[in-house]
């Protein structure tokens, strides 16, 4: 399993009329923190792609619990709890400052070879960064 | 059950360097296809939230299948399968102009006083709207 | 010159906690507007891009006079007032549905060859297009 | 005259087909530039919003010089050159990773008094905290 938090400050662009940061705009919280999560791994998406490896989302689901506010400085809470195959499954649980819980969710990206455009194993060095991870007995 | 189609022609503002709709922008590609399916039904959410009522999104599923691309023009079919007491469910199919299902989705908004900050029931006028509808017999 | 109207319906998640329109929202309707000015001259922008053609925005400046607000149905003018060559500009004036001008603004965009990544000369094929529009005498 | 730098990772969702930030996206790197150059100076925007006080944006120009890519970790250097008095104006300048200067900009916004939707001139703290930025000899 696989924990990591990330930070992200709330813009006035992303809330809307209710004074709520607008639903759809978790998708890209959800994308930022994966994104800082991998780094912190030594994996850097931008790289993947680079390599000729796409990951588009497959499915997301987001539960929206409290509202989050203009100016709100969230925690992110990104965990993966199996390794990645040609799937790639993250969890989210969006905190505000008071720690209250705001929101809960869930992505799922393919690994998906830009040539063939078709799904493909992930890469070997990255099954080599996460197997300490998951390693089970 | 209840059925409307709506159009939307994807901006380039929407794709990312995918060259595919962002996942995070279905969100609005659903908003207003439900606004419109309301509105063709005699109701709008403007004057709703006008009467106190909002409408926020307690969860939302979003499936990509296909990938949206620019200035395709997208066909949304918005479905309504249960009258809303609470909560409203709304179900979308999004469609391209080659009628390839690309997505599919889920919406569950709650009505909520805005005085009271709690979830309250449907006004009046929308259950007798919505009776006819879902009349089973 | 060249003038053409084109509505767009505010999406509730292009508002702001301000309870208007979000100023960088603008961007988007005025893409969305060009793009349509320009297919109504039978020109997609879209094959433009498959052609070989990229358009970035050299520059964008916007005047918000009074607040667009949720379900507006807006009205943008766009008008082109000189032939394009390297660069093409259009101007826009962004009105609701009670004829108010909302907002003003201006984007210049630059042909720019996808191979050598250089600007160049709109291809001939617009230029036939655009040439009766402003011929002058 | 005030100057304050500010760090944005790009997002995935920012970019557009183009394999650049969008433009449109700018509006919000300025805003959380700002917002968070004047919390630096012990100003949030969100207690001016509490008080009474909003700052819609008047204006906006943006010059793209080049292209800002996915992940670039863009430095905006936010400066004002004169004083607030209704209006408060910030120029930007937003640098990549390799310092090379992608785009300017440039926003005005105005004070106004939420209770009578009136410009008002900026509150006296402001004014104090600003005084001695602003200082001529």
């Amino acid at each position: 399993m696989f924990v990591f938090e990330h930070k992200i400050r709330v813009r006035y662009g992303e809330t809307d009329q209710m004074g709520f940061v607008y639903h759809g705009n978790y998708a890209l919280y959800y994308e930022e923190s994966r994104t800082e999560a991998l780094r912190n791994l030594g994996i850097t998406y931008k790289e993947l792609e680079e390599a000729g490896i796409m990951l588009p989302v497959l499915d997301i689901k987001s539960r929206f619990r409290k509202p989050a506010r203009y100016d709100d400085l969230l925690t992110i809470k990104v965990t993966m709890e199996t390794a990645p195959d040609v799937k790639m499954t993250f969890h989210y649980k969006v905190f505000n400052q008071e720690k209250v819980l705001l929101n809960t969710g869930e992505t799922t990206l393919v690994f998906v070879d830009r040539e063939t455009a078709r799904p493909c194993q992930a890469p070997d060095y990255l099954l080599e960064i996460w197997r300490p991870l998951f390693d089970e007995k």
